[in-house]
């Protein structure tokens, strides 16, 4: 086995060879699911599997896979994808699947006889369609050709003319044979950057519940309307924002999160009241309860605010997905490695969506994460180090040294 | 005199000889100042000053006047603006000079010798150099040259080009012989239409007072960040739009009024939590001590909301008037009138800034309210009935016959 010196400078090359691939004036990266660049990033990550002697083949959604065997045989999977949001950092993603080609490399010099494949997954993120996991969606079932064919991206094209343009299937054949699915991923929090620690394990990844809520009050001259005549949209949305926040704390006990991520308001000048706001919601749990409680809560709010203020609330579902749960025997095994190899971990759930979620319906699925600085992603100034994706990376190969 | 039925034919007339200028697709009219649209508006005053065999000219900022009478003798000044917000009304300021003419008719027809001018001031909006009562402002010497210099429109174009290019003088000599100012203009808010009464007498007018407003948190990712990490800028901005609402109201009975208007949430996507959110204030009111006790509320609460939040607030003022009050003789001169001509008044605050405001540097100055419906104004809904106007223009007629 190389040194950790030669490890490490392997993953800075890698690394590097994705570095300016969607680079932005900002410094930022814009890799967007299904896009040119995208094409690019996945040209990559076959090009640094042949160069290693590895196989290499893409699916019919358009996921590229790096392997020590591609014959009949179960075989682990490791993957993640390399696609980003807007104005993206540079890890999201791509450390797991820098992670698969290490430990491509490593079980290869030890002469390790496990079957393990490396997957890039197509359009992770919802950035590009509104959207995500479209790649490992369509690969496991978790989303059928119903749930995609009327998408349409961010510069017009639509997901059909994209598949066909590609020769892409939106209803591939349910992927075979996977053993069991790893994926290493930067946290995109800063709870083991903040206890300093240096692996999670992930034992949930969180369900998200959207919601978009219009509320209409009535637009008056802010000079000329005495408070009590008042219908004030951005008034109701500023009490309906605090009591969201207070059900997010209430049940922050069983690790449920809520947010108020988007209010626009209208229309947004100085010397009218607000008539109208429109706010983006995005509650997230691992308890089902805790979830129930939270979306019963944000209803009561709502028939209470609206009735107080009179103003009129209409609430839309955007999106509802179950939280899903790892392996719990891999998370103990997984476990059981970090403390050997003596690197500090911690048992959490996952707040992010990933790839993972959809290898839940195919096989036993395990995660495990990274620190990244400040918790920062989505963002430029994402990082993570390479030491850090080097350690995650032994954790999944003493992981899979013990399934021999 | 002619009858109520020719009278508001007469307005009507006038009324639909503006009505298609600067007329958009969405209903409304977009007359700002200072541009092309409002010249063509100015122009039709003209015309229709010249239709009735009225004096006509232009002052050395493009302001408007039709007149009875232009010698040195002093004049009653009957005035309002011709210019609209983006996708504005047809009634705000348009109303004011229409009852202008209508009263030069009345005048006319009756032989009542008594010096009237009509005057159409230039840019009352601050919708395009963000900047109200410049035309007035200019001429009583409420604005200076220093004011005003380097402003520049929403198309880019600076003031002093537009000028130039005009031969207008961005520093006129100040009017002289004014020996009393009326406006008439409608509401814009809903008292009297809540009241059922016809006629407002204005006491004071509001004085704004301004803030930007930054509010800087932690953007992270909604899912990751567990509540009791979080610096959510929203959260605060939320918390504090609620005690500035708080605050509105316990001045309320000495007639102030707080508004956040404007507030724009950053990055304002689902899965991040707000880092950043710049509000929009807008305080007004007639009593500089109730004034003052709301702006040391804000600041207070902004500085308890920094600290119990982890955010960082940073204020900027941007602007700054002290309430003006209207001629105590003329407001009972005027309540007098209305009495006399059976037309149900109140004396009552203005809560928005009018033309009005820079006269009483001048000479003693009064307004008189028309309702509008539902208080809509700057808007295409606005609307206030041509029977309202002539209400409003008889009381100022009978006022000046009364002067005689």
């Amino acid at each position: 086995m190389a040194s950790r010196r030669e490890d490490v400078q392997y993953l800075e090359y890698i690394f590097s060879q994705f570095y300016d691939i969607g680079v932005n004036s900002y410094g930022g990266v814009t890799r967007l699911g299904y896009t040119k660049i995208e094409d690019e990033m996945h040209d990559m990550f076959k090009d640094l599997g042949e160069e290693e002697n590895l196989h290499t083949y893409i699916d019919e959604v358009g996921n590229t896979f790096v392997a020590n065997d591609i014959s009949n045989k179960e075989y682990y999977l490791i993957g993640s994808h390399l696609d980003s949001v807007v104005n993206g950092g540079r890890y999201d993603g791509v450390v797991g699947v820098l992670a698969g080609l290490l430990i491509l490399n490593w079980a290869k010099n030890d002469n390790l006889d496990i079957p393990i494949r490396v997957g890039a997954f197509r359009c992770e993120e919802s950035s590009n369609f509104g959207k995500c996991t479209i790649g490992s969606g369509l690969i496991t079932g978790e989303l059928k050709r119903d749930d995609v064919k009327g998408l349409v991206s961010k510069t017009g094209r639509s997901i059909i003319e994209i598949f066909n343009s590609k020769g892409y299937n939106l209803s591939p054949k349910k992927i075979e044979n996977v053993k069991q699915y790893l994926e290493l991923h930067i946290e995109q929090g800063k709870v083991l950057e903040e206890y300093d620690i240096k692996a999670g394990i992930v034992t949930h990844i969180a369900g998200p519940r959207r919601f978009e809520i219009c509320i209409y009050g009535e637009a008056e001259h802010s000079g000329a309307t005495p408070m009590d005549m008042r219908s004030d949209a951005l008034c109701a949305a500023s009490e309906f924002v605090l009591e969201l926040e207070k059900l997010g704390r209430k049940e922050a006990h069983r690790k449920s999160v809520t947010t108020v991520g988007v209010l626009n308001n209208n229309p947004n000048v100085l010397n009218v009241i607000p008539g109208e706001v429109n706010l983006g919601i995005d509650i997230r749990g691992i308890d089902i309860n805790s979830l129930d409680e939270i979306e019963n809560g944000m209803n009561e709010a709502m028939k209470r605010i609206s009735k107080e203020r009179n103003v009129k609330f209409f609430l839309q579902s955007t999106g509802r997905f179950d939280p899903v749960k790892m392996s719990t025997h891999m998370q103990k095994k997984l476990s059981e490695c970090s403390e050997k190899l003596r690197i500090s971990h911690k048992v959490m759930p996952s707040g992010a969506g990933h790839d993972a979620m959809a290898f839940t319906r195919v096989c036993d699925t395990a995660m495990v994460f990274i620190p990244c600085y400040k918790g920062i992603s989505h963002n430029k100034s994402e990082f993570s180090s390479l030491l850090s994706i080097y350690d995650g990376a032994k954790i999944i190969y003493e992981y899979l040294k013990g399934e021999k």
